[in-house]
């Protein structure tokens, strides 16, 4: 379904006959995110400004016409695509200004369209740190960010996107702005309208600026590795670090598949017969502080049937260790054409229950699934690995899927720590959610969005 | 307006005779809470567990019947009073169980009616840590610290009530039970209702059951304080300790009224021609850490005015040191007998402004102010004394507080910093949000509560 070229003239005379594009090359261009999923929409428009954003929402409300705001493209769930077609929202070209940074309050206020990393650096050039670093960081946007409530290696220590964010601006379908949070600490008026917008995929408002929170950068780091005969005997290491009272800021695993694989292809020197590694990486304000952490962590992996503990020299030694964890995604294609990635989170504790099913749901399926990720906040990256070109197949590994979902649930542990759950995961919402949870959704979604025009399709809602 | 027979009957049907009561002495024991104001409700009801409570809301939805969910009736607002009669769900009796602490995960799992210091010491005895800490810690309960989202003195460092709430259960007025949140560190399914019910003042839903995130115990701790010239120059010595990446747990000013009323009420040796006082907590994992940390706010207090810098020696000094700003509040009755107190906050980085304001506002209208508070987190408690048999004077002083707020909202501050809306605030709500922010705010309360039974005429929705 085109859009007609009545409301394209009407929203080209908004912002700019140079800002509204229909023509083939940029329905493609907006058609994808990293899913690899398509679906044309039927018109991008690149607001200039925060009013252009109000007039836009405005007329689509009135007109009943869809509207999908889309950072970087890079979500894994579908969030930023127009599955029924609707007009693409994206913020790259114009909105995306680092606005501020308050050195003073230790904040920094910015358009959605910025770029995690160009916010970090940008923090960091100021002696100050923003920690969410989800593995787009690159190329992702604060707004995506903020719209998935978008996690990382660092939240083990550091938190996710939710505890930066201190306040929004943001436009609702009718296209009223409002502001939602302060810049400040404690700020108790009203209802948490920023608290309810993160993670929202974009279905609620349109984030127009965003107020987050900066600490300290932290002035020693280390890196350290350790190799252990299971990945049972490593996901007991990872929660009984964290009980000793450690709090590494980050502490990532690889299981047999992933080392192998990462080994296949980059000849690392990684240990194939470990049955996982665990990389972690810790903080501190002084070196000594540092030292005691490191001299822990070897004690509870050890406890826990490490073989080898290693400390990185320096940072290029460091920089080794993490190679293989970055590595992994794109090393375990070696195990079939096609991966179906999930990002199923367990309270800590669960964590080894969590990789016994999954090892009992590869055998029952027949399949591979190779695991690794942010075991420190309990988070596993598990990737079904399937022939792409045999539908049987790929059949069968979503029936995996489904059944990893439930041992997740089932230990108390949720369907998406970090990708949200955009088209992907939406089938499998049921299983989270009972229908009075559903339904209390629909009515905040109506709440917000009455003519469901802001970003449909999503979460299961429809 | 009482209570028809017919109701108590099937209430008493639900929750047992000895749990309902409609006698006068009950209805003036739970007609107030720390404002002094009184509304007597037309019921009490103790609930016994979840299932009680959603029986009750299912039944008070059919018939229109207005609850008031209640803690330990300690908030400085309103919030739990029953403004036009109704029926007061109290949980002190029956849900007040800390259900569970979890070592592995570092969680607890607690019932609203449990109170936060007997979390706090339940988590200490286990080497954890609840930071959060109301001045009401003594008795305020955890239900009402999630509904008021409460600060307290180490918010900042460690954060409020929202920095620990990881998962809810909740009943919704239709009596149906929800479940929000996970005991994991990311979790981005579905929309973040945890999120929202936090500070929502009981208006939204019956919390039945808060899981917070439990933090190792800090090991070394030391208090300081500093003597000051002027409001000014310390309000200058906080905000830069901040920023030069320096996070003291707490951080609590008194002005040169509230050090002379403790003075002049507990004779504790306060330097009573200072302009003002800070007094400091820091902590760190080992003592090295700590003295630097001290090192450097001495550093930054002297390079503000500071005139006087002492690290308590032992924990008695440090008692001793603290009794001065636990003190303020009685204390500066002195002023007055009646005390308009408020709660503004503004980024930290303002206060200076906001103190020169308050100092105005003061000459203006001819009433004293004292100032005493958590500027660590730019929280200032305003207190405007006033002759409370003199009505006019009371008149005079609620002026004085509106200015308070519009300059506090003026410098990108709010409302209420911890203390809530209630009915003191409501009428201020339209001083710092649009009419677009308010119309969200009813769209939100019509979503879950459709027949606006739960703590209506709150917030200034009504």
């Amino acid at each position: 379904m085109s859009l007609d070229a009545l409301h394209i003239k009407a929203l080209g005379g908004v912002v700019g006959a140079d800002n509204i594009y229909t023509d083939k090359a940029h329905l493609i261009a907006y058609s994808y995110d990293a899913t690899r999923t398509r679906y044309e929409p039927d018109c991008v428009i690149f607001p200039r400004n925060e009013k252009d954003v109000s007039e836009i929402l405005h007329y689509c409300n009135e007109k009943r016409l869809v509207i999908i705001p889309r950072g970087a493209g890079s979500g894994f769930t579908g969030g930023s695509l127009g599955v029924k077609g609707g007009i693409i929202l994206a913020f790259e070209k114009h909105m995306n200004k680092i606005l501020e940074i308050d050195m003073d309050n230790m904040v920094a206020v910015v358009q959605p369209g910025v770029i995690n990393m160009d916010l970090q650096k940008a923090a960091e050039a100021k002696g100050l740190f923003y920690p969410p670093d989800p593995a787009s960081e690159e190329h992702s946007t604060i707004g995506g960010n903020v719209s998935e409530n978008a996690g990382g290696m660092r939240a083990a220590k550091y938190g996710i996107t939710k505890d930066y964010v201190m306040a929004l601006r943001a436009v609702l379908p009718s296209g009223e702005i409002i502001r939602a949070g302060k810049r400040t600490i404690k700020d108790v008026a009203g209802y948490n309208i920023a608290g309810i917008l993160i993670a929202s995929e974009g279905t609620l408002a349109v984030i127009t600026e965003i107020t987050v929170k900066l600490i300290s950068k932290p002035k020693f780091i280390k890196t350290a590795f350790g190799v252990f005969p299971s990945v049972k005997h490593a996901m007991s290491a990872v929660y009984k670090t964290f009980a000793e009272g450690i709090t590494p800021v980050a502490m990532e695993f690889l299981d047999n598949l992933s080392i192998k694989a990462v080994e296949q292809r980059f000849h690392k020197g990684l240990p194939v017969d470990a049955g996982a590694i665990l990389i972690t990486d810790a903080d501190a304000g002084i070196p000594a502080l540092l030292d005691e952490q490191m001299k822990k962590i070897d004690e509870v992996f050890r406890a826990n049937g490490c073989s080898e503990f290693k400390i990185a020299k320096d940072e290029s030694e460091a920089k080794d260790l993490w190679f293989a964890r970055r590595n992994c995604s794109q090393s375990i294609t070696i195990y079939g054409s096609k991966k179906l990635n999930e990002d199923v989170t367990v309270p800590r504790s669960k964590l080894p229950e969590l990789l016994d099913a999954i090892d009992e749901i590869s055998k029952k399926y027949g399949v591979l699934i190779p695991c690794f990720g942010h075991t420190g906040d309990g988070n596993v990256h598990t990737n079904v690995m399937v022939d792409g070109s045999d539908e049987k197949q790929i059949e069968i590994g979503h029936k995996a899927i489904e059944e990893i979902f439930k041992a997740a649930i089932k230990l108390g542990g949720t369907l998406s720590g970090e990708h949200g759950i955009g088209i992907s995961k939406a089938p499998f919402m049921r299983l989270a959610f009972t229908s009075s949870e559903m339904n209390l959704f629909r009515s905040i979604k109506r709440a917000f969005d009455p003519n469901n025009i802001l970003n449909p399709y999503k979460m299961g809602l429809d």
